[in-house]
């Protein structure tokens, strides 16, 4: 799991890789590591009003185990991500999905990611002006030990247009449909039963919650410009359909398109109103943003408890697998239940993962 | 002063607490303990342009007798605050004022704040649909010594409209009509003779200001959504009203409100150029928002002195006793003098509070 | 160079400085002195998206000599020049002109910055309401180090026109028409070598680069109010141009400015992409924001490389020598090459700079 893939500079052409050159088996080892701080963590509070109790009270993290507090999952999620994006999607068209993210362990203030991401697999687009382009990325801290890892597939434009001709056979991995609990990176530290209700305000555990139930949050959140992309250039995501309003007028949509991940933080922030002590997130299965967001659209985020799943070797902590609805623009109430992979248009946001949530101890 | 109320969980219901929830007596220990950092102290630079030199020079709060830069006065109590929303205004109609607001001690980066709050009172409104509970909350460090504590009073929505029905018997606390300088939490540690002119870039000190006197501070602050939403979120503040401009197309304003505490932050900025030595805040006896403030409003801010005060036992540093009054969208010079509890509809901000500032040391 | 200039406070006046008050030789010890942070360099990265990898990457700082990430040049640069704001530009009308800027010295978190200025020279306009002011200013560390210096020029109004009559003579400092290498000040300790290509992203070092090279940078990113004033309230700089919207009304763009150091910023972060190597800035020769920028507008940069060369004593770093264009709402394919000092209506900054970049090694 922690294999070191040799260190190789790359020069990349100064418009960005196209997706000619995308070959499976092509590695990248993507540029300007970044060392994370307690200000991360505190500008990711302010961006996205994350409350969870482990990242923003250091007293509750060491009676969890942890030496300090650990980041925000997606804070390092969204970091890790960027760090991927001018080698992976500078000249994406549209991020199609994510499979087999694993948050294989904590990252603290003072650590160094650096990321890497292998081509697994490519599709040409039957128009002879995209392709799809399947890519394994990992992200290790200054201990080569591996925090993060992650699929995602993306459309990306080629460099020159080639009517019906194709320049390459089809590779489509095969992903898997899901994280097994058995692959979890629970720390062998960690003390689950010590997320008391004191700390985090809600007494409901792992048991409490029932597969079939849905959350609505509360909470709304308005996105503006500047939000979305103070957050996105903390992630140093150089992607310019997030932050040039003059080249985005000559996109469909006329404007600026929210980052993703900043809508999956938000949505993360909002939830913590019923899922109080999910503590980590431990896996991405898949996902995708369904819709564009925009500045001045409002989200909201609803959940569906899909499974109640224990973890081997673990009676203090259990798994939920959640299905995460971001929805923009609507009361959740007026927003219809849907089925699985089911679309909507007020949907910006489906995401399959899995949290980690204490289990309640016998006294 | 520093007496332990008894930790306990309470589990809120979904939609929060409303008025009939609220019982003289109840205690409510809010979740998610905060530990706040340098980057909360600069990310607040940032979004109120704070000046005061003895939260951003380090040899100077060294030179104070402080074991490092404490943290802004307002920023310890607008975090202190946002712990008490989900529990104490989530359905808060208004903020309707506060009292007797001690800033006991210092607070320093690494410092992990928990608060708690107890109804003192509570009285029905006339029209049964709701009423005005009091509450006063107290926030703690790490080793569980107070360092702020404050009464405030809110409108709370009834869960069930009850026309003319009285749920309880009204209960209004007596409150202290100002702070005592003789209670003021003064460090014993503290040399305030050390705040010299090269620090501040003002020679002006205790015996400077006359009670009468007026001081028009001379910049203005013009607010985004993205700032206050940004502050609003550091401290972890809940309030829907602040955030969700879908769901504000149905309030009165059709539109997202300022959080109070942001333009008291912006006042307490804006005031540096005038006040530069009244390094701390000691009290806040009174005061309330008298009006909302609204994205795009320009904040400017005017002070009364009202009083000049020594406090027993220091020579080093004595108190002005102050009136702040924010205003907006209009020029100082124009708004009119105001008498005690005078409203006009420029005024959005109307402060009874007490200030440090050093003595003149005899040669 | 690191010659102590006597501290002496100056009690400003309430509306601050005119004209008339800046008599050649007088000096200011500016107020607030600032303790930069870790906090620092992360809210700069979400402000600007800024990437220079010594900046952000512990192991490469550390590889390449410093005993920390030192702090991004232009972070340094704009927290100093927000010190002298008060008293040197509080009441200007324009920042005309920079000359002679030295970036001494790294600065690294828990730096704490002073500033001093000294005016150098004044020449009344013939309109007699305002003139220029030169000032040249000085920022040091907490052990009086000096870390930077600089001179500007600004237009500063009368406190009374007096229509043909002349205060005083005027008096044109002479200022240097560039900085020579030999005077940089490239930290002894520095190991060039070690800013390989896996941190940056870039094998070009020093020899590839060839004078008269244009590099049309490919990021855009478009300002908002709510960033430039972050920013700008971070540096602590009080100018009340960038936050007076209301105040901005009766000003001739009728609106609030952003400040030219954002501008900087900026073009230094979007220039990465293109001069990723080019890890510190040695000094500004000279520059002018050449046309005001706003809310609203997109910055894109385009350098033009004016000289390569050598410093003495140093085979592991080069220097080149750039002309920095910040334009604005423009396709930078599409803007005109500009002889030296030519105008355009889209460009927003000029700025003749030098930088330092690894230079490569014989194996």
């Amino acid at each position: 799991m922690t294999q070191t893939i040799p260190l190789k500079a790359v020069q990349r052409p100064a418009g960005g890789y196209f997706f000619e050159d995308y070959a499976v088996g092509r590695r990248f080892h993507h540029a300007t590591p970044r060392t994370l701080t307690d200000a991360d963590a505190s500008l990711y509070i302010g961006l996205t009003g994350a409350r969870q109790a482990v990242h923003c009270c250091e007293p509750l993290a060491h009676a969890l185990g942890h030496r300090a507090r650990p980041l925000d999952d997606f804070l390092v999620f969204n970091v890790a991500f960027g760090k991927t994006v001018p080698d992976v999607s500078y000249n994406a068209i549209a991020n199609l999905g994510y499979a087999d993210v694993r948050f294989a362990a904590p990252v603290y203030a003072g650590d160094t990611i650096t990321c890497e991401s292998e081509v697994i697999g490519t599709k040409q687009n039957s128009d002879g002006k995209s392709g799809v382009v399947y890519v394994r990325s990992r992200a290790f801290n200054q201990d080569r030990s591996e925090v993060l890892a992650w699929t995602r597939w993306v459309m990306v434009a080629m460099r020159k247009a080639r009517s019906g001709e194709r320049t390459s056979a089809a590779v489509i991995p095969a992903l898997p449909s899901h994280v097994e609990p058995s692959a979890f990176g629970v720390p062998a530290f960690l003390k689950g039963a010590a997320l008391e209700a004191r700390y985090t305000g809600s007494e409901r555990l792992w048991e409490d919650y029932t597969p079939g139930e849905t959350i609505h949050h509360p909470g709304g959140m308005t996105i503006e410009e500047a939000d979305h992309m103070t957050a996105t250039r903390l992630y140093q995501n150089t992607a310019r359909i997030h932050f040039d309003a003059f080249l985005a007028l000559g996109n469909p949509f006329g404007k600026r398109l929210v980052y993703g991940g900043h809508v999956i933080s938000l949505c993360r922030a909002l939830s913590y109103d019923g899922l109080e002590n999910a503590f980590a997130v431990a896996a991405i299965h898949g996902g995708s943003h369904s819709n564009p967001t925009f500045a001045g659209d409002t989200l909201y985020c609803r959940h569906v408890v899909t499974a109640r799943e224990k973890i081997p070797g673990r009676d203090d902590v259990g798994t939920l697998r959640l299905r995460m609805i971001g929805a923009k623009n609507v009361e959740l109430a007026k927003l219809p239940d849907l089925a699985p992979g089911e679309k909507n248009e007020a949907v910006v946001l489906d995401l399959d993962y899995s949290v980690l949530i204490p289990r309640r101890q016998k006294p």
